[in-house]
């Protein structure tokens, strides 16, 4: 029964959509979190656009990890391995970027991913979503596959337009527009932010800088 | 007589079954382990895809290594290198999954692979076994080498309807949806899990930190 | 409604234009400053001259960072990441050179870029702004998106004669011929400049070093 | 007279069998050890599966160094370089692995090889010799080169029934089916086995650590 | 006015002399001096040989620190990024190596290249100028960008004659054969050179080491 | 004058020969000694065949550094720049072996190599010197230029029945097998040797061992 909606919920993976020359399928992002220095690997045959679609999540998590109730320090000592099944199956493309984001999110803080939910959406580094190309194709593979709620990007709202009405009546679609969004609907609790001081010598903006006179550093 | 069943049980061996061109064939894959810093190595003129299932099955088994009673901290002095003899054939796909965690979970904790057991099956970062194609040739190709049990995907049971009735009463069909389940068939006697205290400095998740004032950490 | 001027002013990113086959186009070049050691990596489908053009621009950040209050040490602890949405779209070509220099010298300083302004033109390792092709594009793209003002290089200004009337008078067309003026028009405030001693012993100008009998060191 | 048997036992150089279009040669395998940390190098314009091959080969050897007196420390302080002259012949193939092994077993322990014994046979990472191809020309090669001896893989002594008699005659043909048998005809004296006791923190199956209370470990 | 002689002696930038398809062009060498650790980064679109060009500049420099009055410590902690506009524009050919070295010669002592000088020459790593081809198409370009003198490979000196005489009045035309004499003419200033005794245990010349039984080292 | 006979004994550069499709030709293998990590770069446009021979020059010269005089340890502060002008020229094969040693030996014992020498021949791992193609050509160039003696291969001296009178008249050709006997001719004065007593640690044949009980070695 793989292609269709998760029995429960889980850590480190989420439901995606995808748009293939067959038409819409259903795509599962899974994450581990490994021992190591930061870096991230991914497998599944992913085209080079997915791949940078998986660093830009990555980077935006790192950078809004207080957020999240994540340290900061936690990625000097971990790795992260994204990987979608089926293994022989090129996938490729930008609009894996909310939910590897989600994925992402969820395998640090161990919050799991609610198993009627599907999305699709572009991410940008500063957590805007991006609209995407074959919504209706999206769509129907998540109705068959019998998911519930499906986030899609608010830039597409548009084109729902020319989707049948027994789609829309068989799914939830709720528009999003930053990823803040999709984490609310996605993960079944909201993560817990976190403050951090950092270190002084690594303070470095001019105008928050306390003590400029500090390290040979001179104001003029 | 390469390319028929093992003779004796093995540590780091498992026997797979690959698809070719010209039928079925199994596959032997080979691991050892070697001093290093938690690389993985892998030969045998393995395709893309295969050299991707491997890093799953090691993904897999680090982000469940207590279970298997693998203490997380071997992976920082050990390198495993997996090889599928015979050098010279290309090898490819993902359905060597199940052989390939087996063989590391093997040759980690010393435990021994039953001799009379071929397995085929995708694995998932979460341990799940997903459907493989080329079944009947698969089937036949254990036979003919001379295997007793066979491992198959749970998704490909739909597939047996088409099977002759020789070779499923020549060998014991047995079919499984996760890894544990492989490991339970295959390994000679069952991994004994241990617990582990990771040090204070990486434990990370919010809810269940229990000292969050530490580290300059302040929840909010 | 990605792909039209940003609503407000933003800290790590810069509108900057681009010439394609189907005319000109708006696209935002994001920065994100990550824990790290001076790496840069960049996303977006860039091709190696716009790859390279943002390490000349982290190369000319890195050598004037006082003169933007970045204490030279910050780059031992920080990695920067640049992505250039839509990430399904090739991009390349030198002429994001500028946008590039602003995005990171904002996202490294704090100081928010101008939201009303986009700009066009290829930098060099000293600072200077070099001509770029498909001005009348570019202006028309950034008229169509809702931009008010534009930063173009000095040596296109002769092409200005070819700009139909009403882009001219729609936008405010700034020409600039070095990176201190494109910062000057861009960013919200001006980066306060800082002095720094670098410890002795990697001082290595003959003429400026005072103490030359050190280190084994014999002038003759 | 490169290309014929050696004047004398050498340490470090071992005479393997090629089948090429032109018919079967003879070529060297020569390795030196260097300082380093545990790197192999391969030249002589080796194709990938030959280069495997001596990953394989290398492996076995690290795994098995105490049978061979190998301190295992000693490879995080050596490199090994392979070299197969003449450099301007492409080569591949796995069939020269049995020639790999002794030659990296010999450089290790200072042990010469046999300067009238020639070899052929693909290895696997359990010490196993498999099959190989061009049995004919590859023993009319070493008849040609003045070889006395030649190792041959057990699983192809069925082909020895199409070799001609003179060729029979004129060599010792010796069937082997591990590497242990080959390094017993090889090498002029038997390596000398080593005990090891490794430090306690890396020691990691479950049924034999002592004292698994240590490092945080609690068994389950 | 890129293209043009420079309007001031300029650290860290030179001018060669390019031969495209299209007839000569004059090309700037630019470089900077970054924190790092001995590291060459190029880029400009440079092709195979332009950049093997930079690294054989580097190499001279470096095994040439002293005579310049650079610390040879200087680069285990610099790093050097040479650029060449315009970006889009593929560049190629070893004839910029006098450039190269000027530009990293200049940019590592802090001295000036003067600004009406312009030089095309392949240089080796012992510090000769080889000969280069497109001389006449070269010349025009410096006299059309309004250079006054021109340093050409001696070996190059033979071709003057095929040169027009308003080309060869234009211009002050000086044949070098060595690196030495091009940055006599080059630099602003001259280099002040250095002595370095290296500390003890990297001495190894046998003739000149004073106590050879240091170090368990003994002649014999 | 490039191309030609060196005007005096130089450090670091070897007069080789080459065969191209246009005859035969001198090239000078260069070479400069760096502060670094034993590492080796080359340059020259030099084909993978080539690349490798200059791998197997060094693994040679680090293998018998005592022989040289050179300390094991001074590879772990330096690395050395190989480079073969003219930079624009693709240059391949490995039968500038003997010339890529002796320029290594000679920048690094800063023993200058004669300046009527030229050579050509592949270099095996263990000294050998093997036969190359070409010689007539070689040769040819070799007069040329105005060297005075030429180094060929042992293997090569039956070829020497084709080569012109004229051209053996005006030669010394001097027939070697060994690299030994190359840097006895090319060399201006001997290399001294010296002995070395590696620290106890990194001793591994068990032959020569004097107390394997430490370190937890157990023989048996
Ligand atoms: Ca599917
Ligand atoms: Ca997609
Ligand atoms: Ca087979
Ligand atoms: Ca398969
Ligand atoms: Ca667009
Ligand atoms: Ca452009
Ligand atoms: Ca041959
Ligand atoms: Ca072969
Ligand atoms: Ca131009
Ligand atoms: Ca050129
Ligand atoms: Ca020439
Ligand atoms: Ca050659």
């Amino acid at each position: 029964r793989f292609g269709e909606a998760e029995l429960e919920d889980q850590v480190g993976a989420t439901t995606g959509l995808a748009w293939t020359e067959v038409g819409g399928e259903i795509l599962t992002i899974e994450a581990v979190m490994l021992r190591g220095k930061g870096r991230i690997q991914t497998t599944g045959k992913l085209g080079d656009v997915m791949k940078e679609s998986v660093q830009a999540a990555e980077s935006y998590v790192k950078a809004n990890a207080l957020k999240f109730g994540i340290k900061p320090t936690l990625f000097e000592k971990r790795d992260i391995h994204v990987h979608v099944p089926e293994g022989a199956t090129p996938k490729d493309g930008p609009s894996a970027g909310v939910a590897m984001i989600t994925t992402i999110v969820s395998v640090l803080t161990g919050i799991a991913v609610a198993k009627d939910i599907a999305m699709t959406g572009e991410i940008t580094l500063r957590g805007k979503v991006l609209a995407i190309g074959g919504l209706k194709e999206k769509l129907l593979a998540a109705l068959r596959a019998g998911i519930k709620r499906v986030l899609i990007p608010k830039d597409n709202e548009k084109d729902l337009a020319e989707i049948p009405d027994n789609v829309k009546k068989g799914l939830t679609i709720i528009p999003v527009s930053t990823v803040d969004e999709v984490l609310a609907h996605a993960l079944v609790t909201a993560p817990v932010g976190i403050e951090w001081s950092e270190p002084e010598e690594v303070a470095q903006v001019p105008g928050k800088a306390g003590d400029e006179e500090r390290d040979g550093v001179i104001r003029h």
